[in-house]
């Protein structure tokens, strides 16, 4: 049997302080978070959502997004990202100086109008300005597709038409698509079947990364699944933050630990220190008060080394 | 690139009631432990791993054996088995009717003399009267390799030096051996490697039985890998008896529910009932008084059925 190759290089895109924060119930004062962000880019993460340009009465947990990129150092290698729902956003965003943002939308109809109160169709034309100031702005955008591989309100999702969807965040301007298993359904045939109608409808690898989640304890099998393939980018979050193994409807992040330890011991480069991201998972599990799920945030790497 | 099939089958072996049990605080009443052995019987599992021959000095967790076998109905679909740790707990288990026992030794001497106070040749010599009796009376054995990925006192393991051990099992008449990650610390290219040197050492893919732990999350990632592979064989514990996310040194089992979740992904068939290894995990979750840390558990399969 043919052994195939791992990509030699992996990116870790970090949404703890956005995605994360975002499905915690305690609100966190800007200070933990400002520490949080700055650990994590010590960490050596490449790419850090820090927080959304949404409206605090949608969204209190994150209502501290100017305040809080104001207390950011410069970190040259890293950029820091903000979720922006709209054009208002987005002007907050680039009042910010902020460098690359990120729109959101979802694979079936159901899911957008409950999260968003638009149509897919409704939430890309929304886009529009937004991509168009980027592009005065020198802004790159991610588009964010959630519900890819399953939806909680119509059930199985076609991956072909998910694909549609990925492939017009591209030609509206979208540098790159973060595809979403958002409540952890996907397994790895799955995956590839999806990974599959993404370049059969124009949406490449190198512009795919793969945001899963592990309600089901599927996300890492789903990272090897995609690794194989050779997919090279992924999103997670510190400690676990946002996830909750106890209440299936919360979440369901995948840890950033995690992640780098599968990643690690696959021999896949990332330049990230796995030890500086438990410190940082460290401090916002304190700031928040509850124990965070994350398995190697807890246990640690191995007591040696990476296994090889 | 050549896509490889998965085995149309595997067989899945639930240790909750033994190796999950063993790793509880609580002393489960022997009646709960009936009532979780019968609801998983009922689920289909092709065997599950009853209880322990061990002196209740030190698993007193377990010391109701004989007791738990003589309250178990006939499945004529499943076989119970029973850890035998020499030739006195064999007696009792001959006793009580088992059919089928399993042995227990370590791919690291510091692992063997911690866990059971003797080197792993001393181990095996003291399975020989074990297996002699086995044989007369058509009992089916079972040994178990623990720490064959990495060990907490010795750090990697040598993949070759497992295999050996593993053969030797073999060559000493066990039906099977059950190559375990005791620590939870392989990732899917360790895995292989560990895979290749025992058919490398003559043990074969038909006879080995992976126990992987998912102390770091990996467990299902490893699992891919294996059925890759082309092994088909897996050890779970219903719930995710034994593990605890916040505890690192609790165990770690892999949830069977998590891994039937999977293998119905993939289209592998096990013939196991998930709802009805769900319903058999609340019962004991109950007589445990803890939640257990199973995600399938949790949050369910699909909300409209397993994404192929």
């Amino acid at each position: 049997m043919t052994r195939r190759a791992y990509p030699p290089r992996a990116v870790v895109t970090e949404v703890g302080p956005r995605d994360g924060l975002q499905n915690e119930k305690e609100v966190v004062p800007t200070e933990a978070k400002a520490a949080f962000v700055e650990g994590l880019a010590e960490a050596g993460l490449p790419e850090i959502e820090v927080s959304s340009f949404v409206s605090p009465k949608w969204v209190p947990q994150l209502g501290d997004a100017e305040e809080l990129f104001r207390r950011l150092r410069p970190h040259p290698r890293t950029v820091f990202s903000a979720l922006v729902p709209n054009e208002r956003g987005m002007e907050r965003a680039l009042a910010c100086g902020v460098r690359k943002v990120a729109v959101f939308t979802a694979a079936t109809e159901s899911f957008s109008r409950r999260n968003t109160n638009a149509s897919v169709e409704e939430t890309l034309e929304r886009f529009r300005p937004v991509l168009a100031a980027a592009r005065a702005a020198g802004v790159a955008v991610r588009g964010y597709l959630s519900t890819a591989f399953g939806c909680p309100f119509e059930g199985p999702v076609d991956p072909a038409a998910a694909a549609r969807v990925a492939r017009e965040l591209l030609d509206l301007g979208c540098d790159e698509v973060s595809v979403g298993d958002t409540i952890g359904v996907a397994t790895p045939g799955r995956v590839r079947e999806g990974l599959d109608a993404l370049r059969e409808a124009g949406v490449p690898a190198d512009r795919t990364v793969l945001h899963f989640h592990d309600t089901r304890g599927t996300a890492l099998a789903n990272v090897l699944a995609s690794l194989v393939e050779g997919y090279a980018s992924f999103d997670s979050s510190a400690g676990g933050v946002g996830g909750c193994p106890y209440a299936p409807g919360a979440g369901g992040n995948l840890a950033t630990e995690d992640l780098l330890f599968l990643l690690e011991g696959l021999g896949v480069e990332t330049g990230v220190d796995l030890e500086k991201v438990r410190n940082a998972s460290r401090g916002i599990e304190a700031a928040l008060g509850r124990q965070l799920p994350g398995k190697v945030f807890r246990a640690g790497p191995a007591p040696w080394a990476p296994v090889r």
